[in-house]
């Protein structure tokens, strides 16, 4: 069983994930390849091996399939190696001066699409939009029926990104706090709608769409900037047009639009840099049900984002104390690369 | 000139380093190597090639050697490539909603002995501390003289850890901000002060020295242990018992002793996980003469420390997203095997 464990100084938690524990010779340089497994060419995501992942807890399937066995076109299962496990909130506990609770929580795959080789930017546009109803399929099925606080979800693509799996295929974690980072951005974005007597994102979104030399992409229901405080070269962040605080209130034609612009800013970072790992993050409003009432007016001033950067420079130890960022590709110069490589 | 963004969600500012600049191509994955210079067995740092850095701001050196010339044991000079440049505190501007300002500031190498293949972990005693005068010196200098709110003092050692010379260096950055992360913790340390009636670091290093389960070292005058909520595998850190706000108020002797620990953890490192890359940073007290005006009392509750990871994984989309981590190496464990491996 995992740990969820509070930093006194910082007030930040940490999972220290015992399912997962490792010996210092799991960390030696030589073990630093694919795992045993996949490098002799087995995968347990691709399509015949469903028997190799924990029992699939949602899919979009061909009628008449069997849960479990092929035939599926997007397929969610439990992480095999979960960093928390499923339960009910667990409370705070103490071990001296310092604070605790069991590692609770919910942690899921998304496997995008049956073909190994076949990654996001790939896909053809509808099963894109299959991936994304998917996505909000769990944040919906996990917020409402499990009511954890909140859900993160996140894709690491690549190695260098984090990700231990080379299939392609996104991941949620949903915990029993609302995380740190999660709050900070609430109490920033709720300052902001103070400052401007209206949706920090929504106007900044329509600066930069006036502004054009950091706007990457848009069409009828997205806007994907090159944010001008970014801290990653050719980091972006795209924008729903219409305010919304969460993902699952996107319509099916606004999934349809994500999709594509999705599709495009992925081909636009494969042509300019050459099919770099990245991270893409959703950032969206906690769990309504508990989080609306901690948070009144939340929804007017919270718009959900995703987080879209490669990874080419190296947190390193200057980051690490500040928190500042140093990037040496002004976002100007990276949404001209990013523009011109995208269109279609 | 390279420019200070702030982001307006998160209040996080980000250097914009224009003298680094870089196009696409610089991050394709042929360019992930060393520098050609290096590749070609030249290194600016070598005894001899005083020549190929910009001039020394300070160094330790034998009587009657001149600046930039061999004859040096510990040599600060200017980073070749600044993230920011040296001048006036500069005003805060805005662009649109966004504020910025100019990107002044101090960005130092301090190249910690001549030779190129002798780690910090491989000095003698005697120079450990001559390295830790310097980094002294240097912090005094630039607070007392250059009027910065904060300097980071850090070592990125190996290319994982974002080191682009191998050449065994510190650096320190100077900012005209202090930065949100080094706020957060003077906060967060004000906050436990009010608590613990007393330093929250004094009680926690109290608390792990009677614990031991997280204890990996301890001197005359430091106590080294893994934190309870550690982020990262094997992630320690370093107080000295003291109660002191400022790294420049260390002693002489104290300097020795500190001197110790860090050969004897760093050892402890290479032992158990084979010469990792790895990140140290210092945290300490802003500039006295301008923060204990903002933080009264501050001398009081802060504390300075070192923190010392190896970089054995990914940050990634969770981590990004959530300001959670995911530690596959309970604390406890890791400082059993520092703890052996670590002693003389």
């Amino acid at each position: 069983m995992s740990e969820l464990r509070k930093d006194l100084i910082s007030g930040r938690w940490v999972i220290i994930a015992t399912e997962r524990s490792k010996r210092p010779d799991d960390f030696r340089p030589a073990a630093g390849q694919p795992r045993a497994e996949e490098a002799r060419g087995f995968c347990p995501f691709c399509m015949g091996n469903e028997g190799k992942t924990p029992p699939e807890v949602y899919a979009l399937r061909e009628a008449g399939t069997s849960p479990d066995t092929p035939g599926w076109r997007v397929r969610v299962v439990p992480n095999k190696f979960p960093a928390l496990n499923r339960g009910t909130t667990p409370p705070k506990r103490s071990r001296g001066i310092f604070e605790w609770m069991e590692g609770i929580g919910v942690h899921e795959v998304i496997i995008e699409n049956p073909d190994h080789d076949k990654e996001l930017v790939d896909l053809a546009p509808a099963q894109v939009t299959d991936v994304l109803l998917v996505m909000q399929q769990r944040l919906r099925a996990i917020e409402e029926d499990l009511h954890y606080q909140y859900v993160q979800l996140f894709k690491n693509k690549g190695k260098e990104a984090g990700a231990s799996l080379s299939h392609p295929h996104s991941q949620l974690v949903a915990t029993p706090i609302v995380p740190k980072r999660v709050k900070e951005e609430v109490y920033g974005a709720e300052r902001l709608f103070r400052s401007f007597k209206e949706c920090g994102f929504c106007r900044i979104v329509r600066e930069e769409q006036a502004a054009g030399e950091r706007l990457v992409y848009q069409n009828r229901h997205f806007a994907v900037i090159t944010p001008f405080a970014s801290r990653f070269p050719f980091e972006m962040a795209l924008f729903p047009l219409r305010h919304m605080p969460l993902f699952t209130a996107m319509r099916k034609d606004e999934v349809g639009s994500l999709g594509e612009a999705l599709k495009a800013i992925l081909t636009g970072l494969r042509v300019t840099l050459g099919d770099p790992a990245y991270n893409m993050v959703l950032h969206k409003a906690p769990n309504p049900a508990l989080s609306f009432k901690t948070w009144p007016g939340i929804d007017t001033y919270f718009h959900w984002h995703i987080e879209i950067f490669p990874i080419l420079t190296k947190v390193a130890g200057f980051e690490w104390g500040t928190g500042y960022y140093i990037n040496p590709v002004p976002p100007e110069t990276a949404a001209g690369f990013l523009r011109e490589k995208g269109s279609p």
